[in-house]
């Protein structure tokens, strides 16, 4: 466990390498996790998601140096970066990022950036990026931003891994407001119109104020997900419409402030646990059914899984008969028993 | 089975009662399901994604329109249109098209139409979705055309139910093609350019191409997902990419004849049996794996499993040690002995 001490130690070549192990899904990298693990629970985990070209990487990258140069007093924290790019091999677009981001942060040792190009070995990348996000929390920062593109299986999945999500637009057409936003709407914590100063913000403030409203009549603040609130929120939080230039670096603070304001508010009312163990019970239950199903197909006949398939692909067998004579072993009926329609 | 029968005979009042009955998870459709399955394998089912705004319902439309109406000779085909909105109750996009496509193709008795506009109670819109496509084709529908919008967490799942993957673009900024093309490239058999009139149809086929050839860059075809094919395919298939004007009916044609084109080859390549394969064994396997759960949850002793969580939840247990406990329901570690780091 010399490589656990050094990466609480903080050196970073240890920590880059237990990640890499943990990507691989390597014995000694669970290990060492499952090492670490009593470590974690310490820090901010910050999603950020929205649809290429509306610059996530260039938000991320100003609300780190924010952190770590706070102008309002606050303590500096450390922060990582976990840039997910789960579109890859067709995109560049997290390694293009990475080297923007070198440029800015680059050589401050209180910041982190690690991205993910491929798919996890793990059964998906959502239960890898957690993994990764555990290793960093342990390793000791403060604040995670996990970043992903808002398009495709996995975004849902990974901005649920985080404390606080957000989403981010930029001004486009007036058809583009119905976009990815409807389903990412849902998982918003905080709005931020990046290139702000495009033509079209007032028109994607109003479209998104509207879809806001029409998703919380009645004050209410989550989907079902988060019903497994064991209190009561005191009060609702209704997500902020936030503007921002990133390049320039325009609106950051006010980010910055809203996100030291969710963590504050999700701590007052209890969501900070509840969301916590939301998402530790998902990451559990994941890797349960992958293992139940493994350990189930250990133990059939041989032959037996396959030979239902065939009946399956003959039409012989529907999915959900498919499915009870797998769950019970059930002698597979005949093929005329089972025509049940002539 | 008289309901069972109504559906087979083309009684449509029938065929909407059992879909709203599979929609609730209701057991009776279940067995109407069983009955009709041998009946499945017969329609060509086509996937139609694409950001919102580019026009799908449109071109679903036209090409149900042309698949009636053939102008080349070939005889028509009745035509079912499933249209899935993953992303309501933010949206109401489904309704919308519906209204649209009634004024086409309403009267037209070799045309059904379904929205989905809600999550099945199936565990989810996938598993639904495929149910649904199975009672359509099984009531002799030759063509069933799957319409969804390709961003959310169920998109790619839902195109893969299909045989042929229709991803629809349009014209826009140039930031915006690495958008969600990205990951929907990689499932895409057709790539159509809509509203191709409009100014950028050149940049945007131009960035299509060049994300094609980077993705196929030794004539390979498909992601791994299909390597499942039992035999390599004789030839490989590149998506073409065509431009339509759905609205004028413009492209219709050249679109229908890739679709049949594709069908073609899928046939003699004997992908068309390694797809269905897959897509059954896919609907299984998530069958199996919450069946599997549900089952190993209710032979725990009581309060095992939140025993557990509520360790996992405090640090004492990471993840992976959460998931040997429960596998082999050994004694919970006490914290003492987890705590692997001082």
């Amino acid at each position: 466990m010399q490589m656990v001490e050094a990466i609480l130690a903080g050196q970073r070549l240890a920590l880059a390498r237990l990640l890499t192990l943990i990507e691989n899904d390597a014995p000694e990298g669970w290990a060492m996790l499952d090492a670490l693990y009593p470590r974690t629970g310490q820090a901010h985990l910050i999603g950020v998601t929205g649809a290429p070209g509306v610059g996530k990487s260039s938000l991320v990258n100003q609300i780190a140096r924010a952190l770590r140069h706070p102008q309002d007093g606050e303590p500096p924290q450390t922060v990582a970066i976990v840039a997910v790019d789960p579109t890859s091999p067709f995109s560049g677009g997290a390694l293009l990022g990475d080297r923007v981001r070198m440029r800015d942060l680059s050589g401050d040792p209180g910041v982190f950036i690690r991205s993910m190009a491929s798919r996890g070995a793990l059964g998906g990348l959502a239960p890898t990026t957690a993994a990764v996000v555990q290793v960093l929390d342990a390793a000791g920062f403060k604040v995670i931003l996990i970043e992903t593109v808002g398009a495709g299986q996995a975004e849902v999945e990974i901005a649920r891994l985080a404390h606080t999500t957000i989403v981010v637009e930029a001004p486009g057409g007036g058809d583009d407001i119905q976009a990815i936003k409807a389903g990412l709407l849902e998982i918003a914590d905080l709005l931020v119109i990046n290139k702000a100063d495009r033509p079209g913000a007032d028109l994607t403030e109003r479209a998104l104020r509207s879809m806001l409203e029409l998703g919380y009549p009645r004050g209410h603040h989550h989907p079902e997900e988060w019903a497994v609130a064991t209190t009561q929120p005191k009060e609702t939080w209704v997500p902020p419409i936030l503007r921002t230039v990133a390049t320039e670096g325009k609106g950051i603070p006010e980010v910055v402030r809203a996100l030291r304001a969710h963590a504050d508010y999700l701590r007052a009312s209890s969501q900070w646990q509840a969301r916590e163990q939301a998402r530790l019970k998902d990451i559990l239950d994941h890797m349960l059914q992958a293992a139940l199903l493994a350990r189930w197909q250990a133990g059939l006949p041989h032959g037996f899984y396959q030979e239902v398939v065939q009946r399956l692909l003959r039409r012989e067998l529907s999915p959900h008969q498919a499915l009870e004579v797998l769950l019970n072993q059930m002698p597979i009926p005949s093929a005329e028993n089972s025509r049940l329609v002539p």
